[in-house]
């Protein structure tokens, strides 16, 4: 299967494979409502994000046009640094089929691929505290824990 | 002064205040490059910031259309949270002429009233953990570090 694994932007049709990945995780469990036919709001969301050219939906696919990984990345223009871009990846899931395989590994390779693309001096992203594993992952990609990320519900 | 404090989106005309609001900071003045005329990174940066409908540069004004704040507001739909926008912060930075006198704390609400108005279900930024008033400061106004913010030079 691995073997024909690649990364493109999410189709209106992946989409409730997407939906149905978030919604498979232990936090994601508690706030998506994964159900056919989709809540709107799901739709909704897809559509503004493919709308806005500094929003890029990326799937791993495995070949067969099963979504076995998914995240978001958002490019921004920012002043500070000079007026550098950055690049910020959020919602990332991969599938509980393929954990362990290191397609999680290859699809935030490729999410830095496109922020070096876009020309980004930077790539962020938080990760909830309770998610110690996550926080390692990310560790051995380069990434280090400069920051606290901090949230407000509204 | 205060009494006439207001906060408006930036126009061309305050971009040489801010860079220098950048610049005169313990970690920007190690980052940014601020001289008259500006590099003309930070002219592109804010064309793209104020072409982007997702983007806001908010000043807050003393009234003499002297720039004692800034901040950046970025709106972002995502998915998760059943396809929920958020709104980030960024960029955040206040005179040291108003030090102390609840500029910044006013500057935050009322980018949280923006992220409101536009229908956002949560409010997130990442500080630096070397500002650690800068973490209480948030704290105090409501925002909780539940994530790790991760980064990644590229």
């Amino acid at each position: 299967m691995e073997e024909k694994l690649r990364f493109r932007l999410a189709t209106e049709k992946d989409l409730e494979q997407i939906v149905s990945l978030l919604a498979d995780d232990l936090l994601g469990s508690q706030r998506e409502r994964y159900e056919i036919p989709l809540p709107t709001s799901y739709i909704k969301a897809f559509e503004a994000i493919t709308a806005d050219p500094n929003n890029e939906l990326v799937v791993a696919d495995n070949g067969n046009e099963e979504v076995i990984g998914v995240l978001q990345i958002t490019f921004t223009p920012y002043l500070t640094h000079q007026g550098g871009w950055r690049a910020t990846i959020e919602g990332v899931r991969t599938s509980n089929s393929v954990r362990g395989k290191g397609v999680g590994s290859e699809l935030i390779k490729f999410a830095i691929q496109r922020a070096k693309e876009r020309g980004c001096h930077l790539v962020q992203l938080t990760t909830d505290k309770q998610r110690q594993d996550a926080l390692r992952f990310y560790e051995r990609l380069g990434f280090q824990a400069t920051h606290e990320g901090m949230k407000l519900k509204l």
